[in-house]
């Protein structure tokens, strides 16, 4: 099926940009219905408005309570059709009705191999730490931060010489991958929510249709 | 230089057999002086005898205090010899006195990427958690337990069809690469430990020697 997809931004985009050109050259069936920044003038929304994506700006300053700016992001994202939300470098939080509203159907992109690193700048805890690996994990959003289901994860190395930006820039071309790796699995009807061993919820990737 | 290696145990030993191995095979320049297991009848303490090592039983519920059994520990260690401890599977906790005896020269394993999944039945709490990568360290055992300064990782997927046993195999097999690994660059006076940038206790691994 075709993602009806909604990308939340606060930044760069480059993740966007990642899911921008993958629809465009069809390595991703997804129809990308808006991008949302909560920051005015990030540049996410440039990449969108040049991919001829509808852009909107919510920022959370203009709103009186965590629960309103949620409400109103609930509310752009169905007015346009969405059905699938890709938080692609959106430095809010969302939780309560927001998750209630896409349950299942939120995806966030984080710069480690969860569950190592949460929070922020995982890049940096990472390099020091003194990990010899790192990574990215493409994972569904549950109210506990940066702990949902895992979709994919990829892994590269910390090499000699690195610093933490070195190693960030490393990660992030995997994330790239990940992304779109993951919302085409999505797409497929591929990922499969189960309950675990442990109670916890995980993923299975069903095998690829085969085609007739 | 030869590395004076104690190892230590409480069951089958496969790690004792890779360095045993390794050693034999001239993989790993270093003189197992004694394997010594805090249970009786462990079958690793047969590995070190068909390796011509001398072994000892030294019994934890023996000793009215942890300190007392460290102290029987650090002794017989030193009697033999010692000065790198390898802990390949030994599962008692040593901390205090025992890490001022042999600070910065003891070795463990664990079979996680730390520092995700620490403790006990690590491949299980990764394969329960839903992590699409696994695998094992090697590092300095510090006072909090599996949390020194890392020497090396090895990574493995979780394939498809994979139950926690299929996977703590598939780490076991690295397990066995990663600890010869880490001790032969040891052994090769490769492996400083170094303040890193947030304070933190990391390793830095110098490049081989250039042999004339």
């Amino acid at each position: 099926m075709t993602l009806a997809l909604g990308v939340l931004i606060s930044g760069g985009g480059t993740n966007l940009q990642a899911i921008l050109d993958a629809v465009r050259e069809g390595r991703l069936d997804a129809d990308v219905k808006v991008v949302i920044s909560n920051v005015e003038g990030a540049f996410g929304l440039e990449r969108a408005r040049q991919a001829g994506v509808e852009t909107l700006v919510i920022n959370h300053r203009q709103f009186e309570s965590r629960e309103a700016f949620d409400e109103a992001l609930i509310a752009a994202l169905k007015e346009h059709g969405v059905e699938y939300v890709a938080l692609a470098g959106f430095m809010r939080v969302l939780r309560g009705r927001f998750l209630e509203e896409f349950r299942d159907r939120t995806i966030n992109i984080h710069p480690s191999l969860l569950p190592a690193f949460p929070g922020v700048d995982a890049q940096k805890q990472a390099f020091d730490y003194g990990v010899r690996f790192a990574g990215c994990t493409v994972h569904f959003v549950e109210p506990t931060v940066d702990s949902g289901p895992i979709i994919t994860q990829r892994v590269v190395p910390v090499l000699e010489g690195d610093t933490s930006e070195t190693l960030r820039q490393r990660i992030l071309a995997e994330e790239h991958v990940a992304f779109v790796e993951a919302l085409r699995w999505i797409s497929e009807g591929r990922v499969q929510i189960e309950v675990g061993p442990s109670g916890r919820r995980v993923t299975r990737i069903l095998p690829p249709a085969v085609s007739e």
